[in-house]
């Protein structure tokens, strides 16, 4: 039955993070000019008895600009809250809607003290099946340690970038480096353009760190963006 | 002052797993004609209560076949007891000191099933500051999932490599695969072959089934073969 093997074949070969990922940048249509479409949202469930005290929390950490965008989703479910914060890789989607292609390398953890900003921690999403966010939402508390992520940019493509992020007018890109130079301590290849993400989940972090457990799942959903709410209008 | 900004420079780049691996290997100098020499190993220390507990456990780990070799290391320390167990990466080692090339690629869990054999998740080492035995160790349970590695070697260096193996007499290669042929779920590089190592951190995943808490760190240390002892003899 050659049904069986390719069936076989189809499940056990390993899917990377990197896959995923174009996977999940395909669905975004968020359009910059409408200013709406589809989005990728990382998803998280708390127990209901902490539904106040993640509100503040969450609009906490948007107004002290940890979100890639300013809005974020709160949805009641029977006995639980779902959380929904949108995922860096929509950024992704939104850079490939505008022909500007965007490499995802590493997702990792970004120290920011006074005196220097650096990725202390990295994981490469091509080599790896974990999302690399899960891995370190433990060890980040959101006050010197950040979930960020680091892509590459071609020289050439950088401009563009530089002005559609200017009419999307979010945050999460936290630098765009000089062609050929190393960035916040990781090498470019040659030509090409680092650039450090900050990571959708790191709203979430808040909560974990005020010892709200958290059910985390990363690049979990498509939703429209203005289903979402700003932290503004809460 | 420029000595300042080389300083902060070389202080602030990130290493990967990889760049560690040849920074170990290059340490090794186990001689498979002497049946002697340095070796990498992982530490683990845990308190000096569970002593017996975890000699009978390490017994059984390595009667299992779980060691890279027969042979691993109880030291015992002030307040602790330092456990010292080979690291695949000396294989790598040996494998150079012989003049075969072979390239370290994932480190992850592998599912061992009675109708199959395939890696489940994956970290890549070339992307990764982080062990991926580091990060995987409490998600397996030597019973139905394992700490191990992918590695890659040139067709050309095949039948070197199954000498080597068959003088040095160990454990630790769990299948050489087919050039050009996809092993355990994971592709290779074109003329290219999988090699499937056991992670040497296995026989630890014992006592942490056990509860006895263990404080790990991977390839940490070099060592004498010869200073470390048979499961056999104890």
């Amino acid at each position: 039955n050659p049904r069986e093997i390719i069936t076989k074949k189809a499940n056990i070969r390993i899917k990377t993070a990197l896959s995923k990922m174009f996977n999940a940048m395909a669905k975004v249509s968020y359009d910059i000019d409408e200013s709406d479409g589809n989005v990728i949202v990382n998803t998280a469930y708390i127990e209901k008895q902490y539904y106040d005290e993640a509100v503040e929390l969450l609009k906490e950490a948007y107004k002290q600009y940890l979100g890639i965008s300013d809005r974020f989703g709160i949805v009641e479910e029977q006995d639980k809250i779902k959380i929904q914060t949108i995922c860096a890789v929509t950024l992704d989607g939104i850079f490939l809607r505008n022909s500007i292609p965007v490499i995802p390398r590493y997702g990792g953890i970004l120290e920011i003290t006074e005196d220097k900003e650096r990725f202390i921690d990295i994981i490469g999403y091509e080599g790896s099946s974990l999302d690399p966010h899960e891995v370190f939402f433990n060890f980040v508390d959101c006050e010197k340690t950040f979930l960020a992520g680091f892509r590459e940019i071609h020289r050439v493509a950088r401009e563009d970038l530089e002005n559609v992020l200017k009419k999307l007018n979010w945050r999460g890109v936290k630098a765009i480096g000089e062609p050929n130079n190393e960035l916040y301590g990781i090498n470019v290849n040659k030509d090409m353009c680092g650039l450090v993400t900050m990571g959708g989940i790191n709203p979430l972090v808040l909560l974990k760190e005020n010892e709200i457990p958290v059910n985390l799942r990363a690049m979990h959903e498509v939703v429209k963006f203005s289903d979402l709410i700003s932290y503004k209008d809460l």
